[in-house]
């Protein structure tokens, strides 16, 4: 798709401010490391790709010009791991949710010159933010670099969902056509009752772009919206997550995993949502219960379960949500587009800038910071 | 999925005229025939599933206690097949899009009872319209009865192709994790040139539903809209197809087939449209060059291809669609949603009550009226 418009204004971005003042908060060379996905041959496919290990969020050239010394790697795991090997004396770590380094206590308390982990992306529930508090480390992300491309990705899910549309492609590469297969669960996503568990950034816009779909729009959420944007937006808030549940067609998940949020969909919660019920979940995968999931889908209780997270990530082989029955699943990608990589690689460059020079982030990016954690991960 | 409301409305209106008074135009029984696609096991599952053989629409036991005759049938080809045995002596020919009955010049000709042909859903290319009109026959459809249903299913389509979901789909399906296969060609739709060929019905339905993505909109028609709905609507009218072409990253077919439209994106007029294009046809099959489009996919020129309408249908097995690069493609489904079947169902029944009683049709539901082919089909 030769679609470089949109991208110009963020690659700018990227490259803008090739050469900063040195005023380090903490002055000398820093050790960043960064874990991405590997590309591989997909690498150089496209000049924008820049979220991957190959393309290492294109800040290569300006950390080194630097003095700072800068290791991308996407092997993560285990006492043997390159990202292992440097835990010791990193200052920075740097990861993305599609490709989670997991910052345990124990790796924290190994990481003697630690002082910042940054989330290429949003979502920092692949670090201990309890142990990062306590260690005084900042935790910070790149809020709303990736909204945008969460929402339309969970709107193209449940059209996928209430459409009934992967059986019928499965018919067509398969040299088949027979409509009833398809259409007998087939529905217009028009009329139904579409409810959001949380309503932050990527579930506002989410309601924005189901509105002009003439749909019943539900949420629930900590906080009910300021008035006049709630009439805006066309959705009614429901304060108790179980009064909502049953009266959905389809439950979209937009809500951060926290202690509160880990395993709410269990199997009892799931038998609260109506016959019949869509799900989708590009939130995370430990929100949900993995095998009461796999079950409801079997029994049709869930009639569909379309989502790009998993737990772990990357997902084994023999993950149960990749052979359950009517799931619309994909590896974790509908916040690393193209579009999303040059927003979230210009705004860890940009965190990264303000590092150096002692400067605050902007604040709506922290998640820890200076021992306490941000309200929407307590 | 336990959808059952929405539904409600068009159920009553498929059920409650069950008794009216006898004031046929040219009284007497009528033998009526409808060609609908067979659902087998699948017609037990949903009890709103009227669009298939074995549902007949829902009018069955209506027509019949008014003592006229139905014949339904899935078998529609040749000359041994139970349609043709029919045509001599039927008097209404009720079909639809999905699994089209081809009503040439010949069976026309040889339809010496014929009166009326009904497309239960929207689209009479299947008939002869000069042979009809020539003959006096009356065409009409259910105008409006799918028309959200398409064009949901077009946004889907759109996005599909747009977030290059189907490799990431496979991959959760094969056991497979590779972020940066589907990352690298994934897009946000943000900010994106979309333009739609046809901006009838189902065209402003779509570029209503595209507007809160932010998208540039862009729509060729035979008309310019209205300057307060083309404000409202937020598209620029493009009076020139061939100038429009060039600027859009995902184009959307949206006009009748006719003579004009027949081939229209032929290899000269595809080799116009920017390399990586997208294009989403639900429109009809036969408004594409099978080949071109599939030698585009092939080379590249077109990066996605994604529609539910092929020539003919059922499409066949060895059709190049199925197995072209990068395509979305299913049967012909996106009007035939269990929402969109019952008011088609409904829509044909009020037209059958009508000509019993020798009333005029709601009068855009006309293709040929009075030796005259309605304009969107000239």
């Amino acid at each position: 798709m030769a679609m470089k418009g949109a991208a110009t204004s963020a690659i700018k971005a990227v490259a803008s401010s090739g050469v900063t003042r040195n005023l380090h908060a903490s002055p000398g060379s820093k050790k960043i490391v960064g874990v991405f996905y590997k590309a591989n041959e997909y690498a150089s496919m496209n000049p924008n790709f820049v979220g991957c290990v190959e393309g290492a969020l294109g800040i290569r050239d300006w950390l080194e010009s630097q003095g700072h010394q800068y290791i991308v790697t996407d092997d993560k795991e285990g006492p043997d791991s390159e990202l292992e090997k440097h835990i010791p004396d990193l200052h920075v770590l740097i990861s993305t949710p599609f490709h989670p380094a997991y910052v345990t206590a124990e790796r924290i308390k190994k990481a003697k010159n630690l002082q910042l982990l940054l989330t290429a992306g949003i979502g920092s529930d692949h670090i201990d933010l309890n142990a990062a508090a306590a260690a005084g480390l900042t935790v910070a992300e790149v809020t709303g670099s990736n909204v945008v491309s969460v929402a339309e990705d969970e709107l193209m899910r449940i059209l996928i969902l209430v459409r009934n549309f992967l059986p019928g492609y499965h018919q067509a590469i398969n040299g088949e056509w027979n409509v009833a297969a398809i259409a007998h669960r087939s529905y217009d996503l028009e009329g139904k009752t579409i409810g959001t568990v949380g309503a932050g950034r990527i579930g506002k816009l989410l309601l924005q772009r189901l509105k002009p779909f003439n749909c019943n729009l539900l949420y629930h959420d900590r906080l009910k919206m300021d008035p006049e944007l709630e009439k805006q937006i066309g959705a009614k808030f429901e304060e108790d997550l179980d009064a909502m549940l049953p009266k959905c067609d389809v439950i979209v998940i937009n809500t951060p995993l926290t202690d509160k949020t880990r395993g709410l969909f269990d199997k009892d919660r799931i038998a609260k949502c109506k016959k019949g019920v869509l799900i989708v979940n590009n939130a995370r995968g430990a929100i949900m219960d993995t095998q009461a999931i796999a079950d409801a889908c079997t029994s049709g209780h869930v009639a569909g379960y379309g989502g790009d997270v998993w737990y772990p990530q990357p997902a084994p082989k023999d993950h149960p949500w990749r052979y359950m029955p009517n799931h619309a699943m994909t590896p974790h990608i509908s916040g690393t587009t193209i579009d999303a990589q040059l927003r979230y690689a210009a705004g860890t460059k940009d965190m990264l800038e303000r590092y150096f020079k002692g400067e605050e982030f902007p604040p709506q990016h922290y998640i820890v910071k200076e021992g306490k954690i941000a309200s929407q991960y307590q």
